[in-house]
C-alpha cells in the first residue's frame, strides 16, 4: 500500500536538493501511508483521491527528481476524539474509530520551487489542509539548504544596520511610540509625536490601521510628523525617527513608499501578512529605508495548535521576504500568543540563515513602563524594539510624561533597580504604576440579555 | 464597563459608511464587553490591554467618525471546555471557569480603509486572533455597502465573458484537464495535452506546483502546449484552450503573465492565497486574459470551525481581487472541505455584488467521469468548470480515453441517463468505472513501528 518511491527512510544522498518540512497531524488512516500521500501531493501531484491508480508517464526518473520523500515518522495512538469534525459526509455518519497522532519529516525538492515565496508556500502548505487522510495537520517547521537560501536577498538592512541607523547602542532596546488616537487630525497627531519624542523615545510610528484617511492623509501626516521629529531632534540634540504605515495593495504600495520616503519617513511599515509575503518582498527589494512588518493576520494562520502553519515557519518566511524589523507580540506581560510561539519567533529572527541578515524583533501589545522589565526578561533579548501605545499616550499626565515613564523604566532595568523602587524618585514612572496597575474592578461577566 | 460610544444597538443612521462584519467567538469575559473591545481594536486602536484607561484626544468626533460599532449580539452559555488552550500563563494555571459562545455584528467605518484588500483584511481580521478576551474567534461574514464596492474593478472578464471566450454553451460545464504527471518533460506534457484535447476536453491546465522547472521551463511549455492546442483545434474543427500557471512573487508575476500570453496561453492561473490577494489584484488589473485562482492556502485560514476567516469571506475578497475563475473543492464526491463552506463559496461567486462581475467556480479535487454527475448535483450549478486530473491522465486506456470517458459522463448526465447504464455502450466510460470504482482493499491501518 505504501509507495516506496516516495520514501527515503535511510536518508538523502543529496541533501542540498531538498527542503525538510516537519508536519504534525492526526489521521484515521495508516499514518505512514498518509505521510506518503502528502509527499505525492506536494511534489509530482500524483496523490490522487481514492483509488486513482498510476499516472501514465510518472516514471522513476520523474519521481526521483521531483518527488518528495518521507524521511522519518513518529506515531502514537490518539484515542478516538478528532481535532475537528469530519469533512467527508460518510465519516460524519460513521465516525472515525481509532485515531493516530504523528509527526513526519518530509524532503521536498527545491528543483520544483524556483525563487518564489508563493510557490514555496504552495509546495509546503498549499493543499495540506484539504487532503483526505488528515483530520488535522500543521506545518511545524521548514529547514532550508544554504543553496536555496541564496535565491533570496533577505533584509537589505537587517537588525544590525537598522540599529546603527537609529543610533541604538548595543545592549539597549529601541523605545518606540505607537501614536494614539490613531485617526487623529494631523496637527494633534504630530503634536503627540513631538511630545513623546522629547520625552525620550527613539522613534514614533503609525498604527496598523492608519495609512491614508481624510483626517490624516499620508503625505500631510508624514510631513507633519517628520517635521515634529526634526523639531524634537533640535530640542534634544540627537536624531529621532518616524516610521510611516504605507500598507496598500500592490498597485499603490511602492508609490506609498516613495511618497513616505520623499516626505521624510525614516522607516516604513507594512501589514505584511495581509499584503502577502510575495508582494512584501517586492517592497523590501524596492525600499530605500528599513521595512517593518506588523503581525496582524499571522495568528489567523498559526495560532491553532493542531492546524495551519506555525509561527516559526512564518518567521522564517518573513526573513526570506526581506523584512528588517518584525513585530512580535510582547512575551510575558500581556500575552497575545503562546509563549513557545513567541520564543520560536525571537529565535528565528536571530539565528544563522546563510547570508540572510537577521531581522530585529519589535515587541508590541500592552507594553508599558510598568511591565517593560518583565517583557525584556521574558524575551531574553535586549536588542529589540519596544512598541508602546497606551503606556505613552494614555499616561494620565500626557504623552511627554508617558514617554518619560518608559525611559525611566528602562533606566531602572538597565541599572538593576526594581522599577517600583525607582518610581519613588521618578514621578512619571510612579504615576504609570498608580494608573496602569490599579487592581482590576470585579467584572460582571454576566451579559444582560436584551433584544438588540 | 461597556464603552457605549462603540455601540449602535438601535441601528446605523448612515449605513453606507460601514462594512458589517459578523464574528463568532468563545470568551471567558463578559461577552458584550468583549465585542466592544473588538470594536475599539479594529477602528480607533483604542482597545488597550488591561486597564489602560482613556487615550487623551480620543474625543467624540473621532470615535463617531472612525470608531467601529457593535450592532447586535447573540449569546449562549458554553460550558467550561475551551476551544483552545489558554494563551495567558495565568489562565493556564487557573482555567477559565464558565464560558460564553456568542456572535456579534459589528459595523466598521469604510472611511478607515481606502481601496485596499490588505487594509480591509487588517481592519476586519488583523489582530482579532490575538485579542485577550477571545479564547477563539472567527470572522464569519463581511457585507459591503455598494459605495465601498465601487472602489474595486472586480473581474475584468467574469464568468459570462470567460464562458463566451471559451465557447461554452449555456447550461454545460467546461471540461478541463489538469495534466499529470505535472513535472513531465515538455514533449510528453504537450502530447498528454493533445491527447486529452482531441478526446473532447475544452481546456487543459498546469498543476499548481508547475511553473518554471528545468524539465519544463515556462516559455517552452507554453509554446509546446499552445501548439498542441492548435493542432487539436485543427483536428476537432473548434478551438480548445490552455491555462498556464504563472504563480510567482511580485517581482516576476507580471513578467510571467506577459511571457505566457505572448507565447499562446489563453488563460493564466495563480495560487492567489499564496501570493496574497493584494498582489493578485495587480495581476488581474494587468492581465490581458482571464485569471484563475487555485485554492491552496485558503483552508489554512478558513477550515477550523471556530477560528480564522471563513471561506465565505475569502470568496468575497477573491471577487474583489478580480479573479475570473476561482477553483473550489468539488462538492459531494471526494469532499475536501465542509459542505457548507463549499456551498457558501459557490453562492458568493454568483451573488449580486454591486457592479462587480460574478466569478466562475471551477470544481477540482478527485473529479472523474464516475462522479461528475454527483458533483454537478451536489454543486447545484451547471455553468462551472470541472477540473479532472487522474480521471483523465490515470485512465487505464490513456489520456484520450480518459477525456472521452469524461465527455461521455457529461452526455449521460445532460440526457438524464444513469452513467453506469450509458457506460454499457461507451467503452471509455465503462473502463473508468471498472478502474476507478474498484471496491477498496481492506487497508491495514496499523503502522509498522520501526526505527527510521
Amino acid at each position: 500500500m505504501i509507495d516506496k518511491r516516495f520514501t527515503a527512510l535511510e536518508g538523502l544522498t543529496n541533501p542540498d536538493d531538498y527542503l525538510i518540512c516537519t508536519y504534525s497531524y492526526q489521521t484515521h488512516q495508516n499514518p505512514i501511508r498518509a505521510a506518503v500521500e502528502l509527499c505525492k501531493s506536494r511534489s509530482t501531484s500524483g496523490a490522487g483521491w481514492g483509488t486513482s491508480g498510476t499516472v501514465a508517464g510518472e516514471n522513476r526518473a520523474i519521481v526521483e527528481r521531483y518527488g518528495a520523500k518521507l524521511l522519518h515518522y513518529d506515531i502514537v495512538e490518539a484515542g478516538d476524539l478528532p481535532d475537528m469534525p469530519p469533512v467527508a459526509p460518510k465519516l460524519q455518519r460513521n465516525g472515525y474509530g481509532k485515531l493516530w497522532r504523528a509527526s513526519a519529516r518530509i524532503a521536498i525538492p527545491v528543483g520544483n520551487l524556483g525563487s518564489s515565496i508563493a510557490l514555496l508556500l504552495t509546495a509546503v502548505a498549499g493543499e495540506i489542509h484539504n487532503l483526505e487522510p488528515f483530520i488535522s495537520i500543521k506545518l511545524v517547521d521548514v529547514e532550508f539548504p544554504i543553496v536555496y537560501l541564496e535565491r533570496y536577498a533577505g533584509p537589505k538592512f537587517g537588525a544590525t544596520d537598522v540599529r546603527k541607523r537609529l543610533g541604538a547602542e548595543i545592549g539597549r532596546p529601541l523605545l518606540i511610540g505607537a501614536i494614539k488616537p490613531s485617526p487623529a487630525p494631523t496637527g494633534l497627531f504630530a503634536e503627540l509625536a513631538y511630545q513623546s519624542l522629547i520625552g525620550g523615545l527613539d522613534m514614533v510610528k503609525d498604527d496598523e490601521l492608519l495609512v491614508d484617511i481624510d483626517e490624516s492623509p499620508l503625505v500631510s501626516r508624514v510631513r507633519a510628523v517628520s517635521d515634529a521629529a526634526k523639531r524634537a531632534a533640535d530640542h534634544l540634540g540627537r536624531k529621532v525617527y518616524y516610521q510611516a504605515n504605507i500598507t496598500a495593495d500592490l498597485d499603490q504600495l511602492l508609490r506609498n513608499h516613495d511618497l513616505a520616503v520623499a516626505n521624510g519617513a525614516d522607516l516604513v511599515m507594512v501589514n505584511a501578512m495581509a499584503v502577502g509575503l510575495a508582494g512584501t518582498r517586492l517592497l523590501t527589494q524596492h525600499s530605500e529605508v528599513p521595512v517593518t512588518s506588523h503581525f496582524g493576520m499571522t495568528a489567523c494562520n498559526a495560532k491553532v495548535p493542531f492546524h495551519g502553519v506555525s509561527h516559526k515557519v512564518w518567521a522564517k518566511l518573513q526573513r526570506l521576504a526581506g523584512l528588517d524589523n518584525v513585530m512580535v507580540p510582547a512575551p510575558g506581560a500581556t500575552q497575545m500568543e503562546y509563549s513557545s510561539d513567541i520564543a520560536d519567533e525571537i529565535a528565528v529572527h536571530q539565528e544563522p540563515m546563510g547570508s540572510i541578515r537577521p531581522s530585529q524583533p519589535l515587541f508590541g501589545g500592552g507594553v508599558k513602563a510598568t511591565n517593560l522589565g518583565a517583557i525584556l526578561d521574558a524575551g531574553g533579548i535586549r536588542e529589540v524594539g519596544m512598541i508602546i501605545g497606551h503606556g505613552v499616550y494614555a499616561h494620565p499626565a500626557g504623552a511627554l510624561a508617558g514617554a518619560r515613564s518608559v525611559v525611566q523604566a528602562w533606566e531602572a532595568y538597565r541599572d538593576g533597580i526594581a522599577a517600583r523602587h525607582y518610581a519613588l524618585s521618578h514621578p512619571e514612572l510612579r504615576s504609570a504604576f498608580d494608573h496602569f496597575e490599579k487592581p482590576p474592578q470585579e467584572e460582571n461577566r454576566e451579559p444582560h440579555h436584551r433584544a438588540s
